[in-house]
Parts: structure tokens; sequence; C-alpha cells
């Protein structure tokens, strides 16, 4: 590990405050400018975070491993990666970064620093949804990481491009955007009180897909090496 | 072959139900967000197919040779790539994989298990429709997989996002994906009558592309080797 | 170059048939769904003609260069890539294979084999668009193909896809597609009266690329060696 | 350096020229054909700047860095990539090529060569959306061009495309766009007296950036060797 933890931390902090300004900017905009045609103030919302996350984990991931979220941050610690004295700081980076970057995106669009949400998002096809979402950004995270790191940037910019469609909560698969969407009144955000189901089924659906891949993948079973996705590819 | 059978059968189950997830799933969200206009709700089903098959194709290559296509499995041991006896065993997991994704899909928007889908597609034109999209997947991954294995996730990705809209049928080109678009009677289905019709001309038009693309790639004429798509890159 | 002349012109002949059937195919489309809003009938058809670009490339790159355009062959012949004597063959089965194609897109959509379109592309502005979109075209193309030739594809790709929009005539350039969409009275057509202007000024824009970038760089300006896009990266 | 100052300044001329000539002309046919809908004219322009951006850096990157930006050549030569002595040159390039991309866009659509914009842009807002889109474009290009500079060209077409949603200001981010698109009474326009505040704040943006990667990344902070985009790959 050649970078020391303070580096790596700011690393993870800029990296999710430009996510979390891209998730809850181009809803903004999307929201502002789509005539009231939902389905294209998604598809604007859908472009530019895709796009956000292949750029981003492409610029951070040499530094810190681009994980960006808490659930990614919590498999790579059980599977050996970053160390587990480690993950507060990384934790509290992604939170505060994307908390940053919810009040990024509303001084740029002139908007109070910011507005807890009142979009409802709850009931168990929620939940569901978002168990798959983590489970399958896990999967791709996992099924990249350790044959072909270089591809994740890319894999995971498009996993989340369709997941963002194909799950009934448009995909949030991440503990700390989800946190900050929370404080966001506009079309990303999600209620406070339904912020703890997400996160729970969250981390259980980033759990249950590294079983799965500590299962399937021998170079994952092999244990406790640096598996910080993209970093050990230098 | 270092990968067990019995992996390589549950990466093909699992990845086969992510594709059917965001196939159905986003054509349920296209149709819900996009009031009426088919276009916008057939450009989100696209990206977020073609993107899924990019994450996918990436994150269970290395695994399976992510086939996800029976199709392409019958090609593939047709060349010499998977074998004979290993077949069954790849079509079984595609097949349930697929259905087990579209039920996924219903339940993450709150629908029924399941549903048999009154869309009707059939005639000649679609059936030619069919026959070329399916000859063109073939042609794109024989094209790829025996010279430069890494791009096959990109080219696949790329070339169903573009025959989503060139092929008067949106391009199934799977029979797994066909057999369990029948089972939603959403946005994405289609009339179980009309299923071994597309399978057929499936089959037909994947066997035209490997015979063309025997005779005109030396690499692919070469012989009985491992031609799993992404497999032998590692 | 290990591949026969009979290998490549027919790899030529198919990857333009599919060319043009994703350009003519998914206007069709994209013209029925659109429910009158041109903006999203272009835009589907620029996802599809772009994205057929990366995977065709990809896929036919390896056995002829993926020409698919007789301005790059002609360009290519001159800057000592494919031979002279074989340049009538190649631009032979493009122009084939892109009526092949606007054959099978309209058979796909059941429409009649063939039909002289009326949508008039003419006058000062539509030819220097043709122009500009075919020196970017070539431009981009000697950029990468000496260089990075591994990159062409999505290069050419990433350009159509941009050059769909930033030129008035939507960049046809290429002489081969032109001809075969003034076949088609679709979406993507052109008056068969305007098709030589066009030819024209797609020919003069690529020759004024090719001695820009002749000069530009210097592996370019080496001499006579293949230079085949994409052939030579193996 | 092995390319002279002048082919390295004629390739930033061409470049920022077709940059240009995207970013205006797809506002232009965006807005002609989006019926109103801004949403879809801001998503035909992106998509075309984001993809000119991905081909123009693969093509003229191995030549001049493909900076086409004078942020970004500031910021180079400040960490000891362009010599100072050859700043200028570039700037002067960088703007004259954005101008002739300004015009060549107007004759293609068949407009006056040159119009003074009346679009405002303005506030701090605007200004503080301008410093976050330039502050995240040089963070992406530091993050990748040290490391792993063959992802520069995607990682920033990746990054504008989503930056034109996730600012206010849809993220000019280049002082060399800045003022040429104040010539252009059209879509893309900017005020002429809007132009100096954006300029400022790009500079000031891109300089903030440049101090947080020197600090971040050993690569960067090891001082003054070239680190022009691109060009240390070959």
């Amino acid at each position: 590990m050649s970078t020391s933890l303070q580096h790596r931390v700011v690393a993870e902090f800029i990296g999710t405050l430009f996510l979390l300004a891209a998730i809850a900017g181009s809803g903004i905009m999307g929201e502002r400018l789509a005539a009231g045609n939902v389905a294209i103030a998604l598809l604007a919302n859908t472009i530019a975070t895709g796009a956000a996350l292949v750029a981003l984990i492409l610029a951070f991931g040499p530094v810190s491993g681009a994980h960006l979220n808490p659930a990614v941050t919590l498999a790579d610690a059980w599977r050996g990666g970053v160390a587990w004295r480690e993950t507060p700081a990384y934790i509290l980076a992604q939170l505060s970064g994307a908390i940053a970057g919810v009040v990024a995106a509303h001084l740029m669009f002139g908007l109070p620093v910011l507005s807890a949400s009142t979009h409802a998002r709850s009931g168990p096809a929620q939940l569901f949804s978002e168990f798959i979402a983590t489970f399958g950004l896990l999967a791709v995270i996992w099924g990249c990481a350790r044959s072909r790191p270089s591809t994740t940037p890319y894999a995971v910019g498009a996993y989340i491009t369709a997941a963002y469609w194909f799950t009934a909560s448009t995909s949030f698969a991440n503990p700390a955007v989800t946190v900050a969407r929370s404080m966001t009144n506009t079309f990303s955000g999600i209620r406070p009180a339904d912020v703890p189901g997400f996160v729970a089924v969250q981390i259980a659906g980033g759990f249950a897909a590294t079983l799965v891949f500590q299962w399937l993948t021998p170079a994952l079973r092999a244990g406790p090496t640096a598996v910080l996705v993209e970093h050990n590819e230098r």
C-alpha cells in the first residue's frame, strides 16, 4: 500500500463529493428541463451518473481504489483488502464527501444548502430492488477486480447505467449516496425515514454477493492480499 | 479449463438472471415513465440492456465465458469450445437464470411473479429480423473472440444496442431471453405462441454466422481449442 | 498481408451490409416510434449507428481493416496501405454490401425491396457539411491508426456519433453509404440527384485530411507500409 | 518531445476547431429538431460533445497532447509539461481554432459567419458551477495522466458528458470554448459580458485542482518531466 491513508481518505472525499454532485445536480437539471417527462429526466440523470462513475473511478482508483461507497469498503475489508482499522476513515470520508457533494449541487443551482427530502421510497419492492442493485454492483466489482481490474471503471459505470432503469428504486446501491440523497428535496431525493431500510438491504446485498463470489472465483478465495478495486493494477 | 463446471454453471445462471432483470425491468420502468412515447421507452430499454451486457460479460466472462445465450453455447460447442457433454448444463442454467431474472424484475416492480405475454411478434419480417440479429451477434463474437477477446464485452454491448433499433423485432437474438420474455406481459414480452419461430431462426442465424466465420478467419478454422468467449484471454 | 483478398472482400461486404442495415433500419424504427419528434428519431439513429460502427470495426477489423467506406479505402491506398490493384474489389464489395444492407433493412421492416428517396439534401451548406464530416473522419482514423490502432473502433464510433449532430447533413461521410441511402425512401434517405455532390466533397474531404496528417504525423510520412486500419495491430 | 512545436500547434488548432464545431453545431441541430424540449436538445448536445472529445483526444493526443483548452495548457506548463515559452502558441492555436470551429458550424447550418450571443450566464451560482466544472476536469486529467494516460480520452469524454448536466452552467470548463461560444447566438452561446467571469473561475478551478493533485499523487509531485496529456504513453 504505497499511498498513505491520509491521501487515500482525501481521494475518497473528493471522489464521493463529485459523485453526489453528479447525481443530485443532474437530477435537478433534468427535472428543470424535461418539461414533466420523467423518462427524459431520468435518462439525463442516468447518463450523467454512469459517465461520472467512469471518470471518477479512472481518476481516483489509482490513489484510493475509488470505492466511493461504504458497502464496497466493508466488502473489501472483509476480503482482506483495506485494513479494518482504516475502514472508519474511509466510510467517514465517503459520508462527508457525499453530503458535501449535495451541498455543492445545491449551490450550483441556487438552492438552499440542504433540504430534507419528502420523496417516499419504501415497501418490499423498493427494498428488494436495493438488495438486487447492490448484489449486482458487488458481483460486477468482484468479477472484474481480481482478473482484470483495468476494466472495473467501465463495468461499474455500465452497471449503474443499467441498474438505474431495471430496479424500481433507481439503484442507490450505496449507503453514503443514500444518506446524502435524503438531504436534497429534489429529483434524486429519498425521505430520511426510508434511509435505514435502504442501507440495511444494501449492506446485505453486498455481503451476499461477496459470499457468492468468494465461492465462485478462485482468485478471490485465495485470501488476504490487497484487493482494493483498481489499486493493484499499477 | 481451470474453472469447474459447477462454478461455470452458477456464473451462467447469475449472469443470465441479471441480463433478464435488466431487459424486463428497464422495459417496465421505461414504459411507466415515458408517458406513451414508445421511442423514449425503447431508448431506456436499449441503454439499460447494452450497458448491462458490457458489465455482465466483463464480470462473468473470466468464470464461464459469459455466454448467457444458448445460441452462443451451441455455436461454441460446435467449434470445439465448451464440451458437448457440458452443453446441457449451460443451457439449463441460462434458461432457469433467465426465468429467475424475469421473476426478479416482476418482484422489484411489485408485479405478479410471472404472466404470459400477449405481445404478438410474428410474420416473416419478424423472423427475418431475428435471423439477421443473431447472425450479426455471432459474427461479432467470432470476429472478436479469437483475435482480441478483451474487446468482446464492448463489441457485444454495442452490437445489441444497435440491433435493438435496426431490427423490427428489437433483436432478442437469444433463445433463453426469448423463452423468459414470453413470461412477462410487459413492454419486453413476446406471446408464447411466437417463441418457437424466434428460437428456430435464432439458432439458424447463429449457425450461419459460425459457418461464414469458420471460412473467414483462419484462427477459427484452426480447430478444437478452447474458444469460450473471454475465457482464454487470461 | 496474411488474409487473402477473397476473405477481406467478403468481410467488407458483410460489414458494410450490417452498417447500412443499422443506419437505414434504425432510421425506420426511430421514425415509426418517435411520434413526430425528429430529435428523438435522430437520437435513436445516432446511437444505433455509432454503436454498430464500434461492434463492426472490432469484429471485421482483424480480417479486412474494416474500411466499410470507399473514401477510407482510397486514402489508405494512396498512403501505401491496401494495394491499388485490390482497391476496386474493396469498393465494389462496399457498394454492393451497402445496397444489400438497405435491402435487408427494408425486408426486416416489411417494406419494398428498394425505393428511391425523395429526401432533398443539397446546397452549399450541405456540401460543406459533408466535406467537414469526411475530413474529420479521416483525421480521426489517421490520428489513431498509426500510433494506437486498437483505439480506432471506439474513435470512429464516437466521431460519427458526434458528427450526426454537428453537421447539417447528419454526416454521411461515406460514398457507399450515400449511394445506398439514395435507395431508401425513409428517414435516412437522400435524393439520387444529390448523391454525386455528396460523393465528390466526401472524397475531397478525405483527401484533404490525409494530406494534412501526412504532414502532421511522422509515422504517416514514413511511407508505404501496411496502414490498413486495425490490421497491423495483431 | 519528438514532435515539433509547429506540428503540435496545428494539431491544437484543428482539434479545437472540431471541438467547437461539435459543441456549437450540435447545439444548433438539437435546438432545431427538439421541438422546444430543452432537455432533448441538451441531451443531443451532451452526447455529441462527449463523443467528440473521445475521438479528438484519441486522434490528436499522440501529436500535441490534445489539450484543446488553455486551462489545461496552463496547468500542464505549471507542472513542468509543455514549456512556458511554447504556452502562448498553444493558447493562440486553441483560441483561433475555437473561433474557426464556430465559423465552420455556422457555415454548415447556413448561418451568418459570427454573431454575438445574447444568452445571459451570470451570477454566483453560474460562476461556482464553472469553478467546480474545471476543478473536476483537471482532477480527472491529473488522476489519469500520470498513472494510466491511455484512459484519459475516455475519462475526459465521460466527465464532460456528466458535467453538462450536473453544473448549472452546462460546464464550459475551457476558456477557449467560452470565448468562442460568445460568438454564436445559438443554443450554446454565452453573452460576451459574461466571458471574463467564466474564464477567471475556470483558471482558478484548474489551478486549485492541480494544487490538490500535486499533493495527492506522488507521480505528479515528482517534478518537471513531460506531463502532456496522452503524450508520453507511446
